[in-house]
């Protein structure tokens, strides 16, 4: 069973040599940016993400935790799958899971991300549209 | 009044420009650099650090939480804090302030660390001297 | 025509957001970390890189260049082509060049690599297996 | 003699563990990171880098050469020289070296950067206040 079949966005990362560490394994830091790979993916599949451009409403993370399951070696492969599990006025909470090529667990956290308003300088709050479009994409209700 | 007198153990790093990612601020990955370089910078403090070397006892990351309080930009540089607030058995948690030049906390979180045995493949219970290294850096017992 | 027929090693990586700096394109140190991983493909390719872990045989970088000849922006995903043009006694010169998804080439250069024997501190003279494996893969003699 | 004399901007960076690689020393992606600061560092000290928010003229980094000469450990200090070689229409070359704490060179190369103009799509011929600001900087003509 695929352990991401629950995250409606699922990206894929070759791990680089260079992601390592002196401890032979990929470095805590490159974690992270996978998650925000894994974050963007998604705003992208909800329209969030062009905002930017056209409006200056932009997103915002306002905090992220990682929980390091196994260390990642290279040469490898990883799947990162991002679901919503809450939304509020102007900000969600995403999940992350991170898989290495053999489908282990290697990681999971969250990211509390703010939509922002950058013209006004304030939280945006959620349109209608985009609480939609991650209904859809969750395939629930909030 | 230093908002970092209650982290025993403060380094400083110079924001290099290219930390800066597309929205012209620090990137939240380099945070996360921050927090490892002030979790050694720590480490090395109570005599844990060199064990790697000398008896393959060293620190895996098992998990980190950081709030991002407020963006950074270059130039400036940052104040990482870092105090330990829970010993376990083979592990500690270590809480992190960052503070840009102006004294403004721009992060916090915290990191759980545990300290593993490589020749054995298993965590490695605290030693004795590393609770009390660890007690008169804080200045409190645990 | 494939700009990269002449290479016999190409990787592909997918540009990550994060790649990007304050100009809003992938920063230039990026693509250093590309022939990096396009160096080491290579090296595996022939053998080479093996060594390390079995006879402390390994590779040291003793000079990079890179042309930036256009900026490459999220989302896209690169190719980086390697191939020995080369070969000395204890290193080889490395050409590689980096290709847009629109075939494009994004930048071009070399890296000087020494083969060199870690156990006994000094250059190691290219085995005439890896110049073989070398040879093979290029489709030329040296 | 310091070995840097001759080099009118210097930058000092403290190393991060992280900076290091699976070879366990720091990975030769972060001395081009470290040319990139030294370069900045050089832009603002002649007035040239404030010009991209103001009138949108910016650097464009052309090519690079790096000759890795020694390796670098954590913990250390690096110190980064940069000065002006050339001055051609629109581009200069720089030549950057970087020691370490004890002040070996560990590696030395040169970019060249071009000057550009946002606003028109094209190379920006050098203002002679540019030209005098390297000239005073480097204490010579060119």
């Amino acid at each position: 069973m695929d352990k991401l079949k629950d995250y409606p966005v699922v990206i894929s990362v070759p791990v680089q040599w260079g992601d390592q560490d002196s401890f032979r394994h990929v470095n805590n830091v490159m974690y992270i940016r996978w998650f925000e790979s894994a974050r963007i993916a998604y705003a992208e599949r909800i329209g969030v993400w062009s905002l930017y451009d056209e409006e200056k409403i932009g997103l915002i993370l306002a905090s992220i935790t990682c929980n390091y399951r196994r260390p990642v070696n290279y040469p490898d492969i990883v799947r990162v799958g991002s679901r919503i599990s809450r939304i509020g006025r102007s900000s969600v909470t995403m999940e992350h899971k991170v898989l290495n090529g053999d489908g282990d667990v290697v990681a999971d956290g969250d990211s509390v991300v703010v939509v922002y308003d950058y013209n006004h300088g304030r939280p945006y709050p959620l349109r209608q549209s985009m609480r939609a479009a991650i209904s859809e994409l969750e395939g629930k209700s909030f």
